[in-house]
């Protein structure tokens, strides 16, 4: 029988393969289409775009994340070049998730490469400014954790680090019109990090997350300057309005603003378009749907404790 | 000294690789032995593994995790040469997890090879109907989340999208007999996501985790349709029932059921063999052990303010 | 125009490359400066790290982690062959990250070279110990979780196995002196699995944690035998003491003591240079930031329910 | 000193990179100038093609250059699915060599995108009747040599073999406009196999190049049908006219027609536009530049031996 | 229209594939069927023996063809781990190649998978002898070549050396009854040294072929000790013997037998069953059908020379 | 039995290789001895080398062996970029290559490093005068062949191109005393191509070798200006003078001298130190061992035909 030996002998095994392929593209196209208007559109690629996020890294920190054996005398060669690549890599997936724009959607194929080329000329000119953002959020770090011994160990080591600038990098492009790159760049600093900044939400210099494992931040928080977050925080809405559909009302302001020199300490839930005013502090585990006002301390009622004896 | 220059010299440095290597080998072998039987036996490859996800993944969604270039005349033919590939690679891995089944163990080389073949076919002949079950949950997410933008935003961008594609394909291969594969694809999932799924739970249609780090849904917990998570939301057990020789008791229905229609918000840890009936709301970070009935509201005490005056 | 088909004619887009280039040269060298007394130096690559903690799980546990065709006759030459290529590779990062130890900063290169050999050896040299007690971990997960089926299971699908096992390693490469590599590696072990332990945490035998996303355990936790954690578990520092100048105070001890057999459940949150008695029992989303006695039981109050009637 | 030790301070080492830059610019530029009207046009990719010519032959011999695990259900689903990427990658390169062909140079883009799209199409097309001639050489392979055992030693061990392959491939690409692409194939064969024939040549059925190394065939020359070549045998040009000015006169009739049914044995050496007659024998290391009538043996000189006595 | 902006719009190209893939099933199955008996076998895999092949050489030389860093201590570990992989890999090969052996064709697959793993551990056994031929040949290049200044150079940049070591090797497992696999070896050789020697061939030690390209020596010569070639040197038959069908005899002895200590230069072709007696020297560009006796020297006759006056 | 089911249970396979190694322990340590005075030196990486010689090529003409998307205002940084890793990398092989010279094998770890990054220095700064020669080199190939279209084609599609440019850069890392790299260059270029240029000869410029396959110019050879070859042609050595001993006598000048202006056709052998006039002609397959005055023109003896009548 064919499927005796399969490692001596597996090409003999069948897969009825055809009545499989066949219903697959039943689903695809009749049942269970999801496909837009029943045109294949080439998608953004996660893989590329952990390539450019590299490139990208390495343009902006290259003694840290670029490539060992770099000098005085070569290093601007490496960022000129790497530089180069990256934004031609970029400007490919920006035009690809320009399609999913709707006012970008019906331009003709020549017009969504033009603007492409333009956002990612006009964000390659934003990346000095976003490098001074971040040396603040190092800095913010460094003083915020007393176990950071270097700046060094803060670039290599805190996936805070790479959770912010990831996110800066998404936001610049969201604002720019390349939404959906932006998320994807979101979803790949969530998948190493475990944190989920939306890449519309808006955050002030000198950030810092601590661990971070857990933090969500939604697409219209606003965080001030010199704020601190630890792990599991979540700066969410509060229960969706829907429309008299049933279908959730999309694009409105619902996700917390926390003012400068905010403190947010670890599982902390923070719901709603509400405002924690400047200088307080949020405790481990609160939760909160409510303002606060400047210089507030909030903390958890105590666990009930049942001590043997 | 040989030590003296590494970089130079590197081929002189004495590891004293000798006795380093006779001490594993007896703990291997004596001191804090663990292999099975004194036997060696080749062991699924999580590696393997993920190049099959990524292959089943391209067979559901050719366009959105398939290869760029796909066309209408192209796409049955990429869809039928990646799932024979696929199969035949997850039947090897297949064949090496059912060594660790209790009653398959003891089969002959050649029968499990069989076996492995079969769960295999039946495995593929079930994608349809996966598919079919992953497009609502797809629909679910776009109708669940006001800032997802279109169905490729939510099957590129969103962590809980991957989790239970993966947990819908795991569980399929749990039904058939495949656990161990299941469980390092629900690993997999795990490591990608943040979001932990056992595969011998039960989840109906139209399913959407937010967000997500964090979830942990337990082996025996039972999901219904239309159900919404958010990040952190644990469905476990409770305190585990230990036998007379202090063993945990392995397998018994430990974990909640819940209904259909029912959102759990972020943080909220609902443990044992519990009902939270149709409908039901579960707020943020509440801590649940006791059933609830069908359209209940569950939320947490209100954090203790300390606002300066 | 030259951008009017970038996939026809990518070659000529014009990315404004000089100014970029130099206005990123100045944040680096002149306004937003983070590099250490102007001078370059090769840091520790992470890459090198993830392929260098496969090698030694490989070691350790060559039938789990190794290659596939091991046999008894062959497992040593593996042993042996991968343990010398890890080790060298080891060697150099260590020696890289040395450059970043406040003591050894000055050192020649040569002796820089010495003593990352002497690390490295004395770190192969600790390797059978190092395995014992990661054997006592797999014992008490497998005793410890009703759904594991076997060790296999628990080598290859539970990321608190690997988290388990790049701490062990990491600390003891951090008491020999290497604090960064160290530092790499927990952060490596928290990308990939949600869990974060500072190297520095001293954790004895007999250790489990389930699920674990979300876990952290700070730098200077103590942490005894035959201890379980669930998911999101804190083991934090409470606010930091600042100096005079705002500067927080670095290096204290300020993280909890847990003693031998205690169990703390999901979304526990404990701060502070407390200690939890022997024995206790912490329930999940516990605030807690006191001493609890040897067999203590602590729970969270109930949630608020509000049921429909 | 920066560089005493390279091994271990290799980021000090100092090349002079400015002026050697500047230099090579000013040779590009100025000097020694080569780019064609200063414009940079992007190039075929020779390891582009490595990878193409791998999927036609995968597509012509599926289950002798195609891949392991290949089944009468899923043979088609292969040859498609690869047929397909091929194509596309194919198209890329033939529009890159269009822009060095003298006809097409002063095309726009998009026409040149055209062309290549139709080249590729009627290329495809092609592909049926190559196989057909290919089976005949495989054929005369067999039936040639000797130390022949089967048709798969000569599809897998025969360097001729991959050469007439990719000559036929070769062919049809510069009779169809792409002579540059055919060539950089031909150069890829010449690499491999150390057989050299310009794809303009034009070559019979039942063509066997046996050994092979060093066999060059000329741009015009014409072979019959079952010739059979060995190695090192040239059919070349005799001294090349030149004109008036000294250059060179390009793409006249310079090459041997050689008839149906000729043998040449190793080494001969055949130049300019003669003719061997249908049948003829050629032996070893000959020197021929007249024309020979059907049915002819032409053999060298003998050697001059001087035995000891 | 659909093909006209092939880079903004790849995936809308149209390439007919469906009758392709049509008349390439007809050609494959029906008019130009090379398929023995219909069945699809595996057949042994080029570039798996190309890895292999690097296998062998690095337990044969480690310090020249093994890994970086390898030392006194590490060596065997290294040379035991690398074969015990290279023969697992190689007894694949070899069983794939068996089908094609006429006796072995029909063993079903377990026995074919045991005659492999005997072929392959004889192989083994072979190796320290195999060595120390290998090291005759080395030697014998260093003192027959003026050039060379070591034997790490010879090792190293010697095409010959490739050769003589892929020949031993392949000669080896032709002997133990490996004929296909031990072809391929040859024609991996002879692609990446442009000497085609048959596996069948027998040859002494001290070997040396010097430069190499277009060096043929076919299946049945006999060579004998302290033999040198230089490039282009053909060791082939005469016109081969027909049967009555007109199809040529395979297998008998046909090729030359060189005797010791004998010397061909570049371009001498010596073809047929003759003998070359021991001492010989034979001059370059000699063309040899007849017995030389020992101690003969043969060159060919001068050229003409026309000198201008 | 343990080989039953290679397939199904590899891991059970015995090789017996405890032997095997500890033989061929003693093949290399005691009876076939090669290790230079016992020690294990680091070897120059073939591989590397490709890399290195990839990375020239790139830096000598970038627009045609660099990267895709260079544009003017790119190009710069690619040069420079590459040139650094480059050098880096050579370096670093100069310096292993070192220690097989004769002069240097005695110098401590750093001297070697030193003399290695000099010489690579002054290598670089030789590029710009490597790449005038060869744009002479293409010109005269593209004057040379009547079948060249463009100077892209000569580029990419010609093996005497690269086997040209490599041996110009062999040559000049020959004279800067990094012999043994220059020969794994000349190697390199000899599998490529099948043509075998020693580093040591000296080459004018505007030289051409057209097909190139078989081509062998010797250590000492001379050749001038405008000088061209077709395949096969061997500028070598005559019988080589012997010591007492018989010994080989090494290194004195024994190749021709070709001066500026001549025409060698395919297969000519010329041997020994003579010397071609200049703007001679020799003829294909000549044999020559003797002077010939400038303007000479040399040709074969007629083959001898047995036309049928």
């Amino acid at each position: 029988m064919a499927d005796t030996h399969p490692g001596a002998a597996p090409a003999q095994v069948h897969w009825n393969l055809d009545p499989v392929v066949e219903q697959l593209r039943m689903s695809r196209e009749v049942t269970h289409k999801i496909r837009h208007q029943g045109t294949i559109r080439e998608l953004p690629s996660k893989s590329a775009l952990v390539g450019i996020l590299h490139g990208l890294c390495a343009v902006l920190f290259p003694t840290h994340y670029g490539r060992a054996g770099l000098t005085d005398e070569s290093i601007d060669y490496f960022v000129g070049d790497t530089l180069n690549t990256t934004l031609s890599l970029l400007s490919e997936q920006v035009r690809r998730g320009l399609v999913f724009n709707a006012e970008a959607r019906g331009l003709p194929g020549a017009e969504l490469g033009e603007r492409a080329v333009r956002i990612t000329r006009e964000f390659a000119s934003q990346l000095p400014s976003i490098r001074a953002l971040l040396v603040s959020d190092l800095q913010a770090a460094y003083q915020g954790d007393p176990a950071a011994t270097s700046i060094a160990e803060i670039l290599l080591c805190y996936p805070g680090t790479v959770a912010v600038i990831y996110y800066r990098l998404a936001h610049a492009l969201y604002l720019l019109g390349s939404q959906l790159v932006a998320r994807l760049i979101s979803d790949i600093a969530h998948s190493d990090t475990g944190i989920d900044i939306h890449p519309g939400a808006q955050i002030g210099g000198s950030f810092f997350i601590d661990h971070g494992t857990g933090v969500v931040i939604g697409q219209t928080a606003v965080i001030g300057q010199h704020v601190r977050l630890y792990q599991a925080v979540t700066l969410g809405a509060r229960r969706f309005p829907a429309d008299e559909t049933g279908a959730l009302i999309k694009g409105n302001a619902r996700h917390p603003i926390v003012e400068d020199d905010v403190v947010i300490y670890a599982g902390a839930t923070i719901l709603g378009r509400i405002t924690i005013g400047r200088g307080s502090t949020i405790g481990g585990n609160v939760w909160l749907t409510r303002d606060v006002p400047p210089g507030s301390n909030v903390s958890q009622a105590d666990a009930r404790s049942n001590c043997p004896e």
